[in-house]
């Protein structure tokens, strides 16, 4: 049987990352390739606690099918929690539970924009949402960031390039990969040229709690008196990515149309864990686990960059992070970036490529992207050191 | 904001059955009309048991990133119990973990179907599949039932004329809506057919497991010698459905594009409820379960078909079922079969009218569906004495 595969997917290809995870199973390799929140920071005896509960008083409500929107008191709490701790949500707007934030990428596309349409994207980005965006054959515009965000006569030119632009994507805060977040002068300016030019905004925010340095800045949804912003948030940085619990903020037309696409998708999100999140959110003290968790990142951030300044500064310079999972590091021009990354994992240490998180990877990238929650710290000092020798040796 | 949608979900509309649940919401009002897994079979002493030993001992892999693919040894055990107890999976065959068999719907179709080109299904079938092969904007050719499975001359004219049909849907055990089973020689016929046309069979198979009655008949999937079936199972049935576990044995190029577009989809599915299901599968008694399960259904369907023989027939008749969860009812010529519907609900009982399961819903249609799983036996026979009330006022 030859098989024949739908033009969308015929050129998708597993991301780059997974190809360098297969280096990282290696239990030799010290990964600082991944993007998993620290384990430390998952409340497990509290799920524990709720889930014995619910399986014991409750189990049927928990194993039964459920709602395609999602776990109505779950909603409901989220609804106001974003209300009152973000300014998001109008009487315009309706809120609906997904399987990740992944999923608010995924049927978002599917519903905005037909094959050959186009998404503005900052260049680099997330490779998830870059290939979920590819899945649907749409063609990827690329904007430069700037130090504080999307470079703003960049995107206006880009809106005005492509007429079949249908949304703008954006990760506003400690951007996965570069760590930037964007200022607030450049979230009002992104609003205003979305409202000028009728085009909307995906604001995909996994890391805004992940603050733990500098002043809050509102998300571009809280400003969203028009109906052009979809948000998506998600519980996989502050409960558990495993549980897959995100959701969706968005004008009403737009989530009945996102409510069709999941029913035909997965028909709805895993109960149990919709549940967990949110016993975990009214029964317990949330904001302290906030606070917990910028704690474990505050300290484990600052273990990281100062191993980067003794060990790699200043041959390779990185960008400081208030917030968020990842680090971004420059190596000076003249350096091979890829055969850096390569001879780096021969010494049993593995980083992401810059380039993987491009619009178009052939692009010239001098990054690489290193993680510090995942690895513990012993690994982090072993993995800086090795990627300091070597930079010694082949840095001139 | 004017919303512009994508051509492929600009005229989706949420299920019939959805608009139908919403009258089934109304407490006072009897739902014959859910299709909801019985939850007495539900073992949730087990899940209970499985999820506090894993939630006490390795809470960590319940709750951080897991792979795309599944959690490892629940797709190595289901390679092998499938392969044993069904003949199912070759060397050129893999299998991964989806959200829900209905995730397998909507990635097989996105993996391998461009918009405009034709899924050839069973009519009526099914609405939630027929609603995700929709939401890719193909076109849906029905091929009409007989007794024992799909019309064979009609699916082969049906092929002849459709050069674009990229795969056959079926649901060969008791299939959604009409508890029809497929009979093996037509099994075998349609995977025939398949191989001289080289077009694939998409085999849905929930209900397999519920058979009470009648001999087990082999999967289409176990002839597949040639890499023609794609093959969707679930633990919704034999379970849970809210866990929305579901897997796919597929010929590997097809499972790699639909890992592929999984990544980008829901990057994986809920791992607390893979590692409960391998723990069931693995540490209980599976086949004594689903023993367990098969009689309970097998008195209620009982229960069921004697209510219908006393309150309906024969003004009204219906399919015996030897499995499955649906009664496929018919009413005779000449009665308004919506009306039938509507004036059920007016006396506080829904059922779902049979147009809904249709190819094309303006089509003629004189059968309703009921789901004797979901509601207890007092309401059935409330149910079923209310509707017989009605086909003796409104059929002559």
């Amino acid at each position: 049987m030859e098989y024949k595969f739908s033009e969308r997917v015929k050129n998708l290809k597993p991301s780059a990352i997974r190809e360098i995870f297969k280096y990282a199973a290696d239990p030799t390799v010290i990964s600082l390739s991944a993007g998993n929140p620290s384990p430390e920071t998952f409340p497990t005896k509290e799920i524990a606690e709720i889930s014995a509960k619910l399986l014991a008083n409750n189990p049927i409500s928990a194993l039964q099918y459920s709602f395609t929107e999602g776990y109505t008191p779950l909603r409901n709490r989220l609804k106001k929690y974003m209300k009152e701790t973000h300014n998001i949500g109008r009487d315009l707007d309706e809120l609906v539970i997904t399987s990740g934030a992944q999923q608010v990428m995924d049927l978002s596309t599917k519903a905005l924009c037909n094959e050959g349409d186009v998404i503005i994207c900052e260049s680099p980005s997330f490779i998830g949402s870059l290939n979920s965006f590819r899945s649907y054959n749409v063609r990827l515009h690329g904007v430069k960031m700037d130090s504080d965000g999307m470079n703003i006569e960049e995107l206006e030119r880009a809106i005005q390039a492509e007429p079949n632009a249908r949304f703008i994507y954006t990760i506003p805060n400690f951007q996965n990969p570069t760590g930037i977040t964007m200022s607030l002068e450049k979230r009002k300016a992104v609003y205003e040229l979305a409202k000028k030019y009728s085009i909307m905004i995906l604001e995909d925010n996994p890391y805004g709690d992940l603050r733990f340095e500098g002043e809050y800045i509102p998300p571009i949804k809280s400003f969203d008196e028009d109906g052009l912003v979809i948000y998506a948030g998600t519980f996989s940085k502050v409960l558990s990515p495993g549980m897959r619990v995100g959701y969706v903020i968005a004008p009403s037309p737009v989530v009945q149309k996102i409510i069709v696409c999941k029913q035909g998708s997965d028909v709805h999100t895993n109960i149990w864990s919709q549940i967990i999140a949110d016993e975990f959110m009214g029964n317990y003290d949330f904001d302290a686990h906030l606070q917990m968790l910028r704690s474990v990142y505050r300290e484990k951030a600052k273990f990281t960059m100062d191993l980067l300044d003794k060990h790699l500064m200043p041959k390779v310079t990185y960008n400081k992070i208030g917030g968020g999972l990842f680090i971004w590091c420059h190596l000076p021009e003249g350096t091979d970036m890829l055969d850096f990354c390569k001879q780096a994992v021969l010494r049993k240490v593995c980083v992401v490529p810059g380039n993987a998180f491009l619009i178009n990877e052939a692009e010239h990238c001098q990054a690489f992207r290193i993680n510090y929650s995942t690895p513990t710290n012993e690994q982090l000092e072993k993995g800086i050191v090795l990627l300091g020798e070597l930079a010694k040796d082949i840095i001139k």
